[in-house]
């Protein structure tokens, strides 16, 4: 029996998501259409007498207050802990006795922070399951939950469908996540990166070599739309074709960028007019600022309302999940790995938990061997070393 | 079937306001008396498997934890969002997509924040009621309903009443919502203004067009007390009597001042010697400075702390209210008028929510046509408009 | 009939302490091993429809969260305010005005507060149980109950141990609860204090002249180790042993003093190896900085992981004692004393609450004569006192 933790979207598989997404269905019905007023709210006792604490080191409403609803629909009760300066953190208590305490105040733990890797590192010292909700510009994992089942509801499958990723894709944690989950589901990834902003190489090698992606280069999607890298599966469930089934849409990551972005795209209605994006399904994890034109909210296609509607039923199935079925460890991507503790190596990301004073002697440069290549950090899955 | 809100005391008509006191005294019996020590706590289960969002973009004690307390009394579950700087607002989320997600966490958002007309704009997005707990130097009337059952409990009816409001009048909200309610029930408001600090121009306005109150001049209650304006309603249930029976004082509201005030009040003992204010009940919707004199604490007159005790029974009716009843829509004093969109007018009102560059988009120029006099501002009420 | 409060320790007789150990080793049981994965919550509903406030106006973690998590699991609900920026401090409010209020809110309050003898204040103002989660350098008693169970638990007994306690005993909040119930426990207790951070006077004078302590001088324990006093049952279980039993370590309260401290002790394996500390149990109240080694944390003898993880069930048998036998008061050390109230005279503590300019007309010089003693202040219990 292992103790069960969602650190990344990797760490589960395909069938575990699906199973999440059946229950995140029966949730939905149960509490009515969250769309229209006058529902009837109603909750399930599943959980009364468990305890989900919430620690944020990074400021949140929608991940939060989602994660908060859904156990409060569940019965449970929530401790919270919102502000990084009311907490035992402004007296240079580190994350890892944190997280020792807090797994005696709750049965599970949803964990936000601005370093990647802090989810990895906490998962290490608890002794209940740690549910990233956002680690640096790492991953976030619950955000991708929400984003299959708003595509699978609306799209009917992942499978052969074409998905745009447009923005910050280098910062933006929750683009992360969902590209690692599409491969992994079949579909095909396509990517339109604001400037300088594209994915991270540590991504696109995991897409390429632990995801069996191919990456496409050339743009058959008109000269209108500036595709990045196009990424599909080795053996594609169809022929390619050259349209956008759903356009992601990110916000640029201001609070983790060293310097401006130059121009940024914005999505509006002459930017949906372009051919090959006369059909897509417009998704955004939200909060958006300028890149996604209020005027489309009343389109049908917008879909980010309905996708953000989903965080409550999605995180009820997940809390269940990981309180009740801790034990059934199955396969992850992850599993051949060989882990190698290295003490001359350092992370080269500075923004890596393994590189915060604070935090050094609860994580000491770790690494994961992978084939031939060479090693990553265990904490922020980064694949560049320095030695001490 | 619409969907009801209490963005302004104008919202609810008389007859819901009374059903609402009913209920609080209901609730005021079975929680026990609050006042006494050894009290035995009970809830009701009313509201189990419901939830209230508290969205506070301002500081607060009484009225979140009022709101928390009372949900938490009936069984219901609570989410909150109690810091913005915690919130989604620091990465420049307008209210509007926070409120539409919120709308998707909760059964009933309660909202408090810095700029008049927040509210209504919330109500706007919401799919769920919106209660406003304060906007701005606007209205806040569940404080009302407080101050009215306070009233009436003390006094035993509302109707023909001579209540003083005193000090920031133009600043501070709960006066403004006390005095369109005292009106509507009969009671004759007298105004005592710190220097420069009166009623707004639209309050006064609509007391005297839309809540048939006249304005009388003059002061008969001795040359003590320096008397603002009387307002009185057209037909008065008994003579007119020189003297004060509520005396309902305010603190300088420092955080929407400009500049600072010169001088002001302070009501103490040698104040309430005065002939006019020897009966005086002595309210305040709290928190106080130094405008009250805590040598009052002890007097029978002063009602401030049972005035507050009252908070939580007054929002477990109103949260029941609220929850099951939003089909109950009833005439408000608001029917009759139309509402004008027009893109080429603002509000003059420099802290209206429509003029706050991130809420422009949601919150466009939208003005309310009443009778023949020019239009006032949809949001935040007041009546001064400039062109763009 | 009074109400209860737990403001200090010594409200608390030794037959009640031993009730609510007895109760927290029912609750540990109940709620499984809390250290193991996999455990099975499970919560009595002993509190349903109980609130309980948790006022914190200094950061915290560890305290506010197990408060919150013991009447989660108790089935009662919560209120919390935990940044004291988003409260009504910042409006200028008086505890004692907030305390008052709050008191119609909750059955029960849990209260942090930067300054000494705030929990004594609340007190006065409340209709309901004030429990102190610390106020200033003053003390920190639902800490010390943890302290004494872990004790218990580990040690078997109280009564004949030797206790040293290590760090700053000056502004340690926790060490004074600590030493006070050891000694009426009838323990000895050590002391190892950094450079020029030994006990207050006040806090030697109550162990010598209240609690029956003799003061030894010399040292035993091995020129290694540099004993500051300490402090012996007047007549003692056995005779002393020249070896530790625990050693309780303790951080630098930076945010309390008024300037950097010199040496500060670190803890490590190679202190550990003294002669006399060879057996000895480390506990630390946590959080820890850089004063106990990390590399300790896998020995068994590194109890602080298991004292925090008390937090919970020692906390929820506090709360039911306190929402459920308020009546039986029984004789405290203190219910021999007389209460003096001098206007002439001020406390000399500067941090002392009825020194804040805020709070001075809710917490007037009030003194507690003992003995043939000069009076010390009824709030922060120091015992230098000023004229006007």
């Amino acid at each position: 029996m292992t103790l069960r933790h969602l650190t990344s979207i990797n760490d589960l598989s395909v069938s575990e998501m699906e199973k999440i997404f059946l229950h995140a269905q029966a949730y939905l019905e149960e509490l009515g259409d969250v769309q229209s007023p006058f529902r009837i709210a109603r909750s399930t006792e599943g959980c009364r007498g468990s305890i989900l604490a919430t620690l944020f080191y990074e400021p949140s409403t929608r991940t939060r207050l989602s994660f908060e609803s859904a156990m409060s629909r569940l019965g449970g009760g929530v401790i919270s802990s919102a502000d990084p300066k009311s907490s035992s953190a402004v007296k240079g208590e580190s994350l890892a006795d944190t997280i020792r305490i807090v797994s005696g105040y709750a049965d599970l733990i949803a964990l936000r922070h601005p370093r990647e890797g802090a989810a990895k590192l906490a998962a290490e010292y608890a002794s209940v399951p740690v549910i990233n909700g956002g680690d640096g510009a790492h991953e976030h994992p619950t955000q991708t939950l929400c984003d299959l089942f708003t595509i699978r509801r609306e799209k009917g499958a992942l499978a052969g469908l074409n998905i745009a990723v447009l923005g910050d894709l280098k910062a933006g944690r929750t683009v992360h996540s969902l590209v690692y989950a599409l491969a992994r589901f079949g579909a095909t990834i396509m990517t339109f990166p604001a400037g300088g902003l594209g994915l991270p190489d540590s991504v696109d090698w995991r897409l390429r070599n632990e995801l069996a992606c191919e990456r496409l280069t050339g743009n058959d999607l008109g000269p209108e739309i500036a595709v990045g890298a196009i990424y599909q599966p080795r053996r594609p469930a169809a022929a390619r074709r050259p349209t956008v089934d759903v356009l992601y849409v990110t916000r640029f990551q201001k609070e983790r960028a060293s310097d401006g972005v130059g121009e940024y795209p914005v999505v509006d209605s002459a930017f949906l007019s372009a051919m090959a994006l006369r059909e897509a399904l417009v998704m955004h994890p939200l909060p958006r600022v300028d890149e996604l034109d209020a005027a489309l909210d009343t389109n049908p296609r917008a879909a980010y309302f309905r996708q953000a509607s989903y965080g409550v039923p999605i995180r009820m199935a997940l809390i269940r999940q990981f309180l009740g079925y801790q034990s059934e460890q199955t396969g992850t991507p992850d599993s051949r790995e060989s882990v190698l503790q290295q003490s001359d190596l350092v992370c080269a990301n500075r923004n890596c938990i393994s590189r915060d004073a604070v935090e050094a002697q609860s994580a000491p440069g770790k690494f994961v061997v992978v084939a031939e290549r060479r090693p990553r950090c265990f904490y922020c899955e980064d694949e560049t070393i320095d030695a001490c």
